[in-house]
Parts: structure tokens; sequence; C-alpha cells
């Protein structure tokens, strides 16, 4: 029974972006003949179809004493939706693989009940899943989209475009923020920033919109300051990027003040925003039909993203003392 | 704070079936536009393209001192392809969502070596995925495929018709057993077992073949006893079903008759088979051109199974005594 070993047999990686191209690499990635593939927001299956899995876990993504359960089923949908908006593409439907301890089971209803509201909402029908027993909540969701174009992906910036990003940023962690801290909890805006922490809205109309007239679109789920270096480095462009220009709501600069950081570092690190940031034409901004703040450049240079306006600091050390 | 209550809101259920019904009520089902959806073993998308998704959980699914992580990868996707089997499709890719605790990364490597294997076995590409920290290891791997012809189904097995099956059932189960207690591991056939157990065989070409022949087809997943009430619900038929009928290898014979259990109860209840059942016409058995072995009879009826043959009077106690 030799070949029983292996557990722990692979090989550490420097970080989650490192581990995901040795995991591509070992399943064939883009050779297999997928396109778009791993690294992507979704997967490319026919010239118009995308498909895209994320996993909501207890404890790592969510905590039962912030979010409700229909919070919790209504973000696992609302997340991969999100890719799809990233795609530009309309949702087919979902699936669902949910993992759950046994003592759980009855969680189960509202849970699905807060799917079933985001499923109204975005018009993607809940098709089928599957529910096992294990060791915690896992709400694993598979979505499909259909794209009227081919989606402009990570790869195609283009020196003498302008990054811009719909909608405003760090509302996501401003409201995480005023969730576990009652003193944040009373100041004008928190209300609505708690509501985005935990019903995000996917920005599938403006995504729509916008994928034909942009050269690089991506959703914000991890923040700017993860996100754009994902799009520096698949297109081989710089990304010159000021964070004073970052549109950020009251409420989110009152709650980065109270943390001592500048507003624009706060919403750059935040993550969940998932609202999309483009690369396009400087000229397209006006009529693209979308509203959308610009916040930078593409410039010829090495895949970076150079940051400047006040916490830019901090960028170049890595945003690692920053609070998450 | 008030709408953050509701964890452990919904109701007990009485087994999955019933669980799964609930849910699919909750997001609407087949209402939504979806058709053979939840309860189905796989979603149908558009005429042609079937989705399906299963989680493999760590120590629920898979025990790691039974099976090497490569093992783990290879079943994880070849459950899903066995979906597609069931429903005549062809795969056309695959997407992984990956849980795996923080101590545990090293092994993802490996894991992800058997998944390869698998996907070049049946030529279904892993074209995206996700891998997330968590409690424990679970893999959740969904798969598209595409049918030739309208899958057949649950729900149109015909009073007439037999039951016949590919293959040979029991061996995952005798396969699990000598697994886990060394004096079974020397019976000739053992070995075999063991690895069907590890790297099951989902009969792809078997279920593209018979799927324009068959009035109903499904993949034997969780033993005859649990999957064929599946069929007679759905279809409104009774099934009349021969214990010693059923085609068992003589390592299952020997492994059922050290528990002390009749071969064909110890096949019916054994699951992870992943062999196809169908109800056909009785002309169309010798020219389908699949091996298949009759085992029973669709009959008018109520949609139940009536069991014959020895260990059917176990069956009539709901199978409960039967070691699983």
């Amino acid at each position: 029974m030799a070949d029983l070993a292996g557990w722990g047999g692979g090989a550490p990686h420097a970080d989650e972006d490192a581990l995901m191209r040795a995991l591509a690499d070992i399943v064939g990635g883009e050779a297999h003949g997928a396109s778009g593939g791993i690294g992507d927001d979704a997967a490319l299956i026919d010239p118009d179809l995308i498909w895209t899995v994320d996993a909501q876990v207890d404890g790592v993504h969510f905590r039962r004493d912030l979010s409700a359960p229909g919070d919790v089923g209504w973000k696992a949908l609302a997340v991969s939706i999100s890719d799809c908006a990233a795609m530009g593409a309309a949702p087919v439907g979902a699936l669902v693989s949910l993992v759950i301890a046994d003592g759980d089971v009855t969680s189960l209803e509202p849970i699905y009940a807060g799917l079933a509201d985001c499923a109204r909402t975005y018009g993607c029908p809940v098709v089928g899943g599957d529910v096992a027993r294990g060791p915690g909540l896992v709400l694993s969701v598979s979505v499909l989209g259909r794209a009227a174009v081919p989606p402009p992906g990570r790869a195609t910036a283009r020196p003498g475009d302008v990054v811009a990003v719909t909608g405003d940023l760090g509302a996501s962690a401003a409201g995480l923020a005023a969730l576990t801290d009652p003193a944040l909890r009373d100041l004008p805006g928190a209300a609505d920033c708690m509501d985005r922490h935990r019903r995000p809205r996917p920005r599938l109309a403006e995504g729509a919109r916008l994928a034909p007239q942009v050269h690089a679109m991506m959703d914000v789920s991890d923040g700017l300051a993860t996100d754009l270096p994902r799009i520096a480095r698949r297109s081989g462009v710089a990304l010159e990027v000021d964070l004073d220009a970052l549109p950020v709501g009251d409420a989110v600069r009152a709650v980065a003040t109270a943390r001592g950081i500048a507003a624009g570092a706060f919403a750059a690190t935040g993550g969940e925003d998932y609202e999309l940031v483009v690369a396009l034409d400087p000229a397209a901004v006006a009529d693209c039909g979308v509203p959308l703040t610009v916040i930078g450049e593409v410039v010829a240079g090495p895949g970076e993203v150079r940051w400047s306006g006040a916490g830019a600091d901090a960028a170049l050390r890595g945003w690692d003392h920053l609070a998450r």
C-alpha cells in the first residue's frame, strides 16, 4: 500500500497566485483547450459561454455573529455573479454545492432563502445542487453566463488607456469595521456600508454595457491593491494610479480616519467591493453609458502598479501594516 | 441587528431527498426555467448542455489512511463525469472548488495530479478553479457536458421495460471492506476491488451509446437500494428486482459471505459502483451495443421497488441492519 503515501507531498508556494499557477500547470491549463481559464475571473467554454466558481467558508469569508444565514446565501451567489459581470456576461444559472455539519442542517433553509433572493434579483436561477455533511459550512457556487461580446479579460490593457472604476470603493471594508466596532456604527452612512458588506451588489448591467467598450475589465474582489497588479502583470504594462483619486464615500472616509489610514489606501486594500475596474480609451469614458471615475493611466513598462497620493508610501512597503 | 438571527432557523427533514425537495422549493426549482434540475443526476441548461456538481469531503467521502491524495483527486472528478455518463453526455470541462486547511496546502499538488490523470483519461479538461482556506479538505467539482440526444432522465421508465445494469455491482464496497480489513485483502480479486473503490471508472462511452435507446437511466452512486426507488418514484411505476440476478464478481461474493450477507443484498447496498442502471424495451437489450445484465421488470403500480431473492426480506425492513 506504498501508494497511499503522498499527503503533504507538494511544494510550498510564495502566494495564492503562485499556487494557482502551479496547479494550472498540473492540469494543463490553457493547453487543454480552455481560454481565459485559470487566472481570469471565469473560464471561457464556448466563444460566448463563461463559467466561474467561488467558495464561501464559515469563519474565513463570513462570521455568523456578523451575517445572517440569508446574507451568507446571498453573498455566496453574488460573488459568482460578479465574475459574470467582470466578463460582461448575463447569468444563465447557478449550481450550489453545500457542505454543512450535522448539527447545523436546519440552517440550510434560511441560507437558501438568501440564495433565492439573490437569484431573483439578478435573474440567475439555481438549477441544481448537492448537499454533503462535513466539518463546517462551505458554500461553493458555480455560475454559467453568456457573453454578447468576447470578454475583455485582463491581458489587453494598452498604454494610453486610463484606469477607471464603477461606483465607489471601501464601503464593504467600512461596513465590516462598523459591524465589529460599535463605536463606528453611528457614523452617517455606516448602515449602508454594513448592508453592502453583507449583501454586495454585483455590477451586472454595467459589465454588459462596458464589455464592448473597454480593453480590460475585472471585478474588485480582493481590493485594488491586490487586483490591479493582476491586470498589470497579465497585460505587461505599468499602471500609474492615484490613491487620492479613488471614489470614496463619507462613511468610508470617516472609518479610515478613525483607523488612522488615508481614505484612498483604506479603499484600495479593503476588498469585497465588487465594483468593476477597467482600462479603456480616455475618449470613451464620457460616452460609455456607465458612470466611471478615472483613477490612473496605463503606460508602457514592466507589469506593475505605481501608486501615488496619500498612503502610497505604504503601497511601496506592500501594504503590510494596514488593517485588513 | 435583529436580522442576524436565523442560524438553525429551518425545519428538520426526514431524509436527504426530502431536504433536497425543500431546498428546491425555496429556490424555485423547475419553475425557474431549469428542466431535469434538482433531483436528477444533472441539470439541463440548453437542450444539449448538462451541468452537475459533487463534493468530496475528508472523513466523509474518503479517508486519508485508505486513499492517496491522487486517488481523492481522481474520484472527485470521476463522480461528476459519472453524472455526465448518466445523462448520455460527453464532458466539456470541469471547474474545481477546493477548500483546504492551512497546514495541508502542500497536499494540493498530489491531489491535482490525480485530477489531471482523470481529466486526461476521460477528455474532461480542468478549465479553472478556486482554492480557499477552511476547516478541512473539501473538493467540489462541477462538470459541463454536451448530450447528443435528450437525456433519458429518471421519470420515463415504462411498464413492460426491463431493468438492467452495466458491468457488475458491489466491487467498490468490497474494496472498501478489504481496505479496512486486512483479512479480506488476500481474497482473489480484492486488489481490483480496492482499485475500483479508489479510482472509480465512470461509464462514459456506455452512457452515450445507451442514451438514445433507453427510457430511463441513472448512475449507481448510492447503491441500487437507494437509487432504484428514485426511478420508481419519479416514473410512477413499480420495479420488480431480483437480488439473485445482480451481476456480482467472485471477490464481492467472498466478501459478502465473510460479512454474513447475501451477495445480491451486499451489492445492492454497497454504493459507489458508478455503473449505469437503465429501463429499456426488452427487445433492445441484445442489440444495444452495451453488455447489460437484466435484473428486473417495470410494472404498473405505485412508485416503489419490490425486491425478491436472497436478502429481499432485509429490503422489506429497509436494509437498516446491513453493514454499509
